[in-house]
């Protein structure tokens, strides 16, 4: 039976949520939670069932401090937070920082906790089956982190600075782009007075598939066919902006199914 | 209780397996397929428990035929099943194809049921949560086709030819580049030894999102939050066609939540 560490968490926000609930559930919650704003504390600490504050000062000590804000006040919250824990080891959970970030803001056993999830306040998403990338400043620390991340995912992958980098970039094409195009088919929808929940068993089946096979195997449409004539028609009924984007897609597509 | 219509099936790939097989679960199996080739005859009319052939003059009496076949061979087997059939309703299931085209074809009473949904012949989707969009040639034929698609789908609409057209174009938005993206993220991991799998959770969120809100307020990313700097650092690890892709898209999203 592991010794649960005393883990600290800064930040109230969606990801703080998701992994602070996480490990509630797992038995090893938080000792307590820290938000700029008092409110947003106070919700996460009473959700958790955990000290809460919106004063570091006021924080009990803490082997482990885990920073899940936004990137943008990193470089303000961490090197307070290094100051008041010069002996714990100091997480981030962003994609797009390097692990090093932490050292340059005071921290002398550092590294990363990053679940490969969007989250959301509102609804808290379970991270089991989420991948959590790790990295750690030493070897022991990274073994900190991987026991810590064991017990919220059943997936647990180190990575350096760099390949966190290129999961945050295809994470923008495994999610963000998809909805891109989502709003696409709405707006042409829109324009012919059909219903866009039309497409949802499409949407469906296309999100289902790629759980069985590569997204190669799974590729259907003209554009797969080469089906010239009708991608012809298709890009003539749309503005010149998403005939663009139709384009770009459909050659990405035709490159590849030669 | 509304009298079961004869029906024949023309054609024995995905869709016509899909159609088929929903209608022998209604209660008003199909009295007969056929199919150009007698194993994919004999291969779909065994599995619904019906007549089939690949012989069109040894086919039974029927109400309704629904030609199900790829649109490139419609031209040639329509004129053969209006001169067989010249008093049933010929209907045909292709989203690009206009209704009319069976007109030319030299039916009389004819129109379109058009299941929207991708189907495989290897696994046969359920059509009940899949719209069907419906075209008569005239009132009385629509309402023959509404009555046999209100058995296989809870979800009944009709749409003019170039409704149903438009609606084709908005499916290539909604699940083939919604593939196309995935690649894109499957290439980029694969470039710095990162699993897929990762991706699994951001994808189904993403595809669950839009059942709950429209694709507009369900986007997320750097894009919707105009963070150019992640962007600029995102567009530096692509490769230049991935880098043009990333821009365009990036491009529509910042467009629409300014």
């Amino acid at each position: 039976m592991e010794v649960n560490k005393r883990i600290l968490i800064v930040g109230a926000g969606n990801m703080a949520t998701a992994i602070g609930t996480a490990l509630k559930n797992c038995g090893n919650p938080p000792v307590a939670v820290w938000s700029r704003t008092e409110e947003s504390a106070r919700m996460l600490g009473t959700s958790i069932g955990c000290e809460w504050t919106n004063s570091l000062d006021a924080l009990p000590p803490a082997d482990v401090v885990i920073i899940s804000i936004v990137d943008s006040a990193l470089d303000d919250v961490a090197p307070l937070v290094t100051r008041r824990y010069p002996d714990a080891v100091i997480l981030h959970t962003a994609g797009s920082v390097p692990m090093d970030s932490l050292r340059t803001a005071g921290a002398s056993l550092y590294g990363v906790l990053y679940p490969m999830q969007t989250v959301n306040k509102n609804k808290v998403v379970p991270l089991d089956d989420v991948t959590v990338f790790i990295e750690g400043s030493t070897p022991e620390v990274t073994e900190v982190i991987r026991s810590i991340s064991s017990r919220i995912s059943n997936k647990v992958i180190y990575a350096t600075s760099e390949q966190r980098c290129s999961l945050h970039v295809a994470a923008v094409f495994a999610c963000n782009f998809p909805n891109a195009v989502y709003c696409m088919a709405a707006e042409i929808l829109e324009q012919f007075n059909l219903p866009f929940d039309s497409m949802l068993p499409l949407i469906e089946e296309a999100a289902r598939k790629v759980h069985k096979m590569p997204p190669s195997q799974a590729q259907t449409g003209p554009a797969k066919r080469g089906d010239i004539n009708i991608m012809n028609m298709h890009k003539s009924m749309l503005t010149p902006e998403l005939a663009q984007i139709y384009d770009l897609l459909s050659n990405y597509i035709m490159k590849r199914n030669k």
